[in-house]
């Protein structure tokens, strides 16, 4: 047939009328990238070659190990977990979130979280046909427990997101607050640890104190964001469910072989994740110091800074101008109204985002 | 909380308990594969220097990038399109599967395909809690256009499934019952070219004579199976919709370079199709040659063959212990009793299927 006015609205989903598609920045492959929470240092050249090396031996002709027994094997030895939990997989952790949201998709179900928080729970939350019901963070972006409850009392979530630290602001939640939610919970709760290699210390001793509570973790902030791969680790029964929904050969052969190179070689990223924590209280420092200019405390590899939207809006210009791209979030929330989130980079990165944001600050240019 | 009897049944939806996860083989490293439709040549040594010195330069602590502009670009050098047109990549086209039925899953909606055919079909399907409406195939594995057709006028599915040549009998279906069902169709089309590549032609003439028609295909069967790549083909105005539900970063670094690698080398892997499509010739020959054996006409790199089931599961066991692997379809499905389902190999590799299977049906061994 012809496709006439209806076609769309007959054939598609509801859901699909309230989505847009997320929009990743365009690539600008010269300029100073402190917009995306990666880690600003690629391979050494001595360690390139190892993983190539690593990699001739990879036969892409074939399908991927749909059980990734090799990289599940590697992960877990830096990822130890309880007896009685498994670990999945995932194409990033935006596949493990989806995953998560079919898993619980019913007519009226609700997928609740902290707001602000993670963009990629509301989407896929709704392009699952879930409501979303995001529950007000404090003015300090803290989490508040008793009204947290409430909303689940009401709401009876199968599925709660936690992110701690949380994105985009950046700190770490109360455990006390996180354990109220937890025992409070009808369904599942998934603390997301995307950005714990940057905290210090990780949330598995909260989960086990509950048995409907899982991690989600993913190497992207460490040092891998363009292999994609997160994980969820979480009692067996629960992630056997899960994997009902998982694509087969959802993590590709270059990945399995390239993160099992990388975690053989966990030194390297740690070095480089400590030198971001350093850098990190130095930005923060800096930049707290400009008149203006308000800077949350951050556990994560970037910083949520404040300032009066006319002063945001042009030191966003004059970073572009100078090719140094950070996230605006100016617009985007009321609660982040004013608000940049640079993520930390290089020294030599970072001193080129600060003498930017110095001058239009200092000298309004 | 803790979990109690109800936990599974409260939290996560029907669907699950409808589903299994997918058992996809267990790797036998040693083993012949001719289980999985692979390509069986490597790459050439020459050509995996090349390869990683390309990959030498992908930096996998930055996100891909999520247009994947190159990528495209040199995909549709090769696949060219008409005006209008856009492509869609997923991570694999289990992935493309799964984002059409996410796209129009809405209550009591069906999603239709020809029976025998691919089984992520189904699996994905009942995964978006949709309805599986299958269309029985004739006996002859041939679609059955006024039955197809029938089936249409009655559930209106917003989304059919045709694998052109189809799998797991192999054959191509007549264009004229193709264009019967698409014209009739209210919904979307998709017509699955996993194996073209072996079938000569494409559907591309019939897919421009519908708007409501796409084209899905993968690189998997030509070559690059453990990359995962999948792509949608068709009217860009649909394809806008399903981009809305694709995993922003859903296609990683070293896929997408590796993609674009092997479109510059593409006359390598047409090199191995067209050794494939001889050999595929000289097997089918000699299987049909043995007593009791049938061998369905194929168009893609595997042959469907039918026995007695009681010899089916002798050659099985056979070729298992020979450590030949192929796949077993007896008992799957009624009108696929007795049959099992070779890929094609090197000529060494369908030597030694040929040998052990001639002496299991020669001599009962």
């Amino acid at each position: 047939m012809s496709r006439d006015q209806s076609f769309s609205s007959r054939v598609f989903s509801s859901a699909l009328s309230q989505l847009a598609a997320y929009r990743a920045p365009a690539p600008r492959p010269d300029a100073v990238k402190l917009d995306a929470m990666e880690n600003p240092y690629a391979l050494p050249d001595e360690l390139r070659d190892a993983w190539l090396a690593h990699l001739r031996r990879v036969d892409f002709n074939r399908y991927p190990d749909a059980s990734a027994a090799c990289l599940k094997h590697a992960l877990l030895q830096r990822f130890p977990m309880p007896d009685g939990w498994d670990v999945l997989l995932g194409n990033g952790s935006d596949e493990i979130i989806q995953m998560l949201c079919m898993a619980v998709a019913r007519p009226g179900a609700a997928v609740m979280a902290p707001d602000p928080s993670f963009v990629m729970y509301r989407h896929l939350a709704v392009a699952c046909q879930l409501r979303f019901c995001p529950v007000p963070l404090t003015a300090n972006f803290e989490l508040d427990a008793d009204g947290f409850v409430a909303a689940i009392r009401q709401e009876r979530p199968p599925l709660i997101f936690l992110a701690q630290p949380n994105n985009p602001t950046g700190n770490l939640f109360d455990p006390a607050a996180l354990r109220a939610i937890c025992a409070a919970a009808t369904g599942l709760v998934v603390i997301d640890e995307a950005y714990i290699a940057f905290a210090g210390g990780d949330s598995l001793a909260i989960a086990q104190e509950f048995d409907n509570v899982v991690l989600m973790r993913t190497l992207s902030k460490w040092g891998l964001a363009g292999l994609r791969l997160g994980f969820l680790q979480g009692p067996a029964e629960l992630l056997a469910e899960l994997d009902k929904l998982r694509l087969p050969y959802n993590v590709n052969v270059l990945t399995q072989a390239s993160v099992e190179f990388a975690l053989q070689h966990g030194s390297v990223f740690d070095d480089q994740v400590e030198l971001l924590c350093e850098q990190r209280g130095l930005l923060a420092e800096a930049l707290a110091a400009l008149p203006g200019t308000q800077v949350f405390p951050s556990a994560a590899n970037f910083l949520l800074v404040r300032q009066s939207a006319a002063q945001a809006a042009q030191v966003l210009q004059a970073l572009s101008e100078a090719d140094v791209l950070i996230k605006n979030l100016d617009g985007g929330h009321p609660a982040l109204a004013g608000c940049l989130r640079p993520s930390v980079g290089t020294p030599a990165e970072n001193e080129r985002l600060l003498d930017v944001w110095q001058n239009v600050v200092n000298n309004g240019v």
